[in-house]
């Protein structure tokens, strides 16, 4: 049976994971989604599955009072457009101004102009957590440091950009989060290191981007402690996704298994192996 | 073995939505649907299900001509923004213009100002269905009724709600659908209520919108009835809900199995307990 | 068992379909979409799960850069707007620029003046493949050649509209693929015929659209033979819903199966019967 894994000497990390999550689940928290339109749908079944409560909220006319009934705002620039840029900035300056967290996914930054101007600008507001794949985050780096983006591609693994990931902490002072077939979250200093998960996940359209939101709805029950927050939202929808691969021909079904495993998720998984 | 439930003395009920039902995949209505991101897929995939034919348009260098070739529009305010609004506005004139029915999702009514404006413009153009959850409906009244928004939730059961849903039918002259652990339908005098489905049809995004679609399909084909081709969609999918239920072990299977249901239903379904 | 099926004495195409998917499992192609709200998810995952790689970009600020990171370009008007148009016609002129090949889906083509013109002036850019219903198909024909469009309906059978298809083909210097019970591939010569898939396919949204993404991923992988290529992008898609169909209950399971079986489709299946 699948169990939470501890890394690293994370130790006691299962149990802390398992009450983040029952505080997810009794507070319902309400978290401002503005997302590309290939995630909608799996980010707001998962959120739901966790216990959150999701809101796509894009209308700048409108942010301004919505941000303020939110928990925690989620930015993800994947199918980003001006106008869109423009209203992830102000919904971000409002969410700051209220003290509320938010989470950037920078999907894509490097890739063009237009989206490494607009993540930066984005990650100039400090959201509390970034997070992206390796090459997002090698991306990201660079572009804050103006290097060269040069020879960047997507099969780093997550280890590999953890230099980039501290260094990027360090510049942007929030907490980074890079994941793949091993996921690092870093302050800069601490890091905290989380191995569940299965390869197949990556075969779901926008699993990245729903775990980024699944953050989001942790930091916001845990806001003085987002680097925890972003190790135990990897960990707990890495878990979800070994539990449902069990059931599992492919990523058609695993999609379905993981949502379910995650609504489904009980005190006895998270006893150390 | 599910089988659909009458509720408060609505006899013959089954038997005349079985006959809906089969008259919905008789002629396959096309519902045009101007809805929210997050529920495109589903939408699409409930009309399909119930034998309707989806349309998601909104394009306002078409739809004068595109509503007119539609049998009813639905109208969901969920991702909102003004230019989106002011389609839906154009696309409710012309159906009403070409005497076509059309059916409104308040989503969020109460949230926002700009919310709150856009829905109240709208169901001032007279949809034949308004179809929300109990703090949609009532937000909708108390911003009719220039009434104070403070204190409404999101926790309020349906049969607390049945009278600021007659008003609302009454102010408004729509029928008003209020849903939840009982959907309740009125035209401001007669309710009639369905308590088809299962809880955890709420942890699935979006299962609102697509009821309200699929009311958009039953008016199409009773549209002399609307209060009753209301009851018959709710009742409906309420009972795939059930039936899917059977087979789901959470959220991501219910709507797989919700879907195969709706697509099954057989007559067998639809007699009396 | 679901095997592929060889049509019209296409001799030897199993093999050759079976080592085209070879090609697009290893090179990963990535395909730029610009597709309607609701082909999304769909469309994303039926791209990861053949192996390609699907990414979502319209905004114009980056098409330049995006579309020469690409390996192919999809684009399909169904949820069309006069902005997201623009769009489609820069990225299309900047592939033909760079000779990179891209895919066209007339969705609803002939519905309404707007999106007939948009679809013309697509047509006039010259997609490699330009892939739609048989009514669509009719319906481009009458438009290109100023025919009446009078007497379409969705109910054509694809052989009916296979004069149509070879007239657009002549006309477009594109191939034409005309897709239904059984799908035809022509260049306005040669045809080829495809007749793998289940009719439930159709009862779940965006197929089509997502088959003409898969196109788009064997074009990219076999530039100089597009026609050969959207014949087995066809026949691997419908040869995936025949074996999904057989743990499928209905258009919600058979969703979940069809991609879980393209993605571990296998040589044994591409055995002549």
């Amino acid at each position: 049976m699948a169990s939470f894994r501890e890394f690293r000497g994370n130790d006691g990390f299962g149990g802390e994971a398992w009450k983040a999550l029952c505080r997810v689940r009794e507070s319902a928290p309400l978290i401002q989604c503005i997302t590309n339109f290939v995630s909608m749908d799996i980010m707001a079944n998962t959120l739901l599955a966790a216990g959150a409560s999701p809101a796509m909220v894009h209308a700048v006319e409108e942010i301004a009072e919505f941000t303020a009934l939110s928990n925690a705002l989620c930015v993800n620039v994947g199918t980003l457009s001006a106008e869109w840029v423009f209203a992830m900035k102000v919904a971000a300056y409002r969410a700051n101004e209220l003290n509320k967290p938010w989470v950037l996914d920078p999907v894509g930054v490097g890739d063009t102009k237009f989206r490494t101007e607009s993540c930066l600008e984005l990650i100039a507001l400090r959201p509390a957590v970034i997070r992206g794949n390796a090459s997002d985050i090698v991306a990201a780096i660079r572009a804050s440091s103006a290097l060269p983006p040069k020879g960047v591609d997507g099969t780093i693994p997550a280890i590999d950009a953890l230099e980039a990931a501290k260094e990027l902490a360090r510049v942007s002072q929030s907490i980074v989060a890079v994941t793949g077939v091993v996921d690092l979250v870093t302050d800069g200093k601490r890091v905290l290191g989380v191995s569940n998960g299965v390869a197949l996940m990556q075969q779901i359209t926008a699993t990245g981007c729903a775990v980024t939101a699944l953050i989001a709805a942790f930091v916001a029950v845990h806001p003085a402690h987002s680097l925890e927050a972003a190790a135990f939202a990897l960990a707990l929808f890495g878990l979800a996704g070994e539990i449902g691969m069990e059931k599992s021909n492919g990523p058609g079904s695993l999609r379905v298994h993981l949502l379910d495993a995650l609504h489904s998720l009980d005190e006895v998984f998270f006893q150390p192996d």
